[in-house]
């Protein structure tokens, strides 16, 4: 059915673990036609695929211990054998395709980083999120797996940022730009000026030049290169200010005496849109530059949400993208000895 | 009538200079019982505030020339009787008691430096935004001066917004908070977690710990530290996506059924909404640290929006904001003999 290895879905990360979690697999598997592993404590899990009526169609790889939503990157190292630890091990030994977790980032992108490994070449691995830009989202990265960079690190997450987008979304030239706080190219920082010069040199990449926090939303770009502290503080403050539009807007229908075709409205429409704005839709964050890819769903993923990422996992896995990684990184090395 | 000396207007500086300065300046002495000195041309300003029939309310000092919207900072080394210059030189002198310029903010840092210097013990002045919260606005800085910052300068940025925070809003004890990208102490990159330190240690700030990109629209906090490259992405951002919700949600309501109450509610809550959330309504930002307040207003400010800058530029000098900024940077001295 698939021409892909299954992917190895860690049922005791997020939120809503594992209940969600195998509700995502059983979707997954039945609505998606995707193959899927669940790695967690057998019994539970047996019992909740029980209840779907899913125990032939999902197999369970045994993993006792799991990384609580509140342990850091320090807990991975201690625990060897949590459920995030044998999904990777599953890729590495090359039985699973992707990972796809729910669980604490911190955890994730360390267990991703001792397990995985981080491909050959590569300076540090980045975290990829899907902006809900049209028609195709953009990619912000690093949007938090490195909170200092170096300006030869902005330049591979411009490929990192360029092989997702040309294989999730199939863009044959992704237009890349830089993040910074003006457009010309002297703007920002000494990080950014030298960024600048590097993606300007590099042949392998459609550069399109400096972006702002106003470009993010329109489309600009389809992949935005910036350091892990930035792209964290950007990503939540879009995530805080589409809420607190919402809430004003509300807080305006509210005070009106329109109120009631408001409350209509708002039914109608806002729901829809909150959807559509919803992390989840999206199938969440990709940890790239690793031995495998690694999807980060939302720590509050519910079950469509699970299987939204699921998806993700196995279109990139279905499309090479470690390999794509491979190829684009190993010309910034190229790059570089001509500096 | 006014307990200080008068405001001196940059008449050059901005999208719709002179014509709406002039309109702003008429409306701050009339309407808000400022008292107002325009710098420009002489002939080209008197010709237009006798179009309002304000040549006696409004006195004209003399400048012909003018940095031009898209001048950075160099430029104002070359013109050093530009209005923007020639209005910082009157606060120098004692003539006036602030500056507001809707100019560019490059060249306004600029000359705001070279013309008024940075108060004693201020390592850097820095650019305070004031966001739309509630009940006050939050203050963000610094939103765009320093790219680059120590740890020290951090520290001293809080005392900077605090004594904003005091002296606009009147606030006893500001809450001061770090952004950052995780709520632990131990999060974020090595200048963040310096700060975080530094801030920890200053008796004379209330400090609430690290706050990140979610929570800038909360109200979790009355002044925001951060440095200017990370505080311009950030407000930048904010800008982008309340745009991006306004403009997703008309989508939303010309895609359905209800377009006709969408576009009703859209007369009657939007706009008013749109005019809470302008820029314009909060007077602009600031520029903190020199000797000498200095108002920067949008650049697109119409009359409305000069005559806001007005009042807020008469606000802080009326209510001592240089005094208070002298005695709190003072005391970050005495923490640094301490480490």
């Amino acid at each position: 059915m698939s021409d892909i290895k299954p992917i190895a879905l860690d049922a005791m990360g997020g939120d809503h673990a594992p209940h969600e979690i195998i509700g995502g697999a059983v979707h997954a598997v039945r609505e998606r036609g995707l193959s899927v592993v669940l790695v967690g404590p057998p019994r539970v899990l047996y019992e909740s695929l029980a209840d779907h009526g899913a125990t032939k169609e999902i197999p369970i790889v045994r993993a006792e211990e799991a990384l609580a939503m509140d342990e850091g990157a320090l807990a991975s190292l201690r625990r060897p054998r949590s459920s995030i630890a044998i999904a990777c091990h599953l890729v590495r030994q090359g039985n699973a395709s992707a990972v796809v977790s729910a669980g604490s980032t911190a955890g994730i992108v360390a267990t991703g980083r001792l397990r995985l490994k981080g491909q050959q070449g590569v300076l540090r691995p980045a975290i990829a999120v899907a902006l809900p830009t049209r028609p195709n989202p953009a990619l912000l990265l690093d949007a938090g797996a490195n909170a200092e960079v170096k300006p030869e690190m902005l330049l591979q997450f411009a490929h990192l940022g360029a092989a997702y987008a040309e294989t999730a979304y199939g863009i044959g030239k992704p237009r890349v730009a830089l993040l910074t706080i003006g457009s010309e190219a002297e703007k920002g920082n000494k990080l950014v000026r030298r960024a600048h010069e590097l993606l300007l040199a590099s042949p392998s990449l459609h550069f399109v030049g400096n972006v702002e926090g106003y470009d993010l939303l329109t489309g600009a770009a389809d992949v935005i290169v910036t350091d892990g502290f930035t792209g964290n503080v950007a990503l939540k403050t879009i995530e805080g200010s589409v809420r607190y539009a919402f809430g004003e807007l509300r807080h305006a229908i509210g005070d009106s005496r329109m109120a009631k075709l408001g409350a209509i409205l708002q039914r109608s429409t806002l729901r829809e849109l909150n959807r559509r704005l919803d992390a989840e839709a999206y199938g969440g964050a990709v940890l790239l530059g690793l031995n495998g890819t690694v999807v980060i769903a939302h720590g509050s993923s519910k079950a469509a949400g699970v299987s939204a990422a699921c998806q993700l996992a196995a279109d990139l896995a279905r499309g090479g993208i470690v390999t794509r990684v491979g190829e684009r990184v190993a010309t910034t090395h190229r790059t570089h000895r001509l500096w």
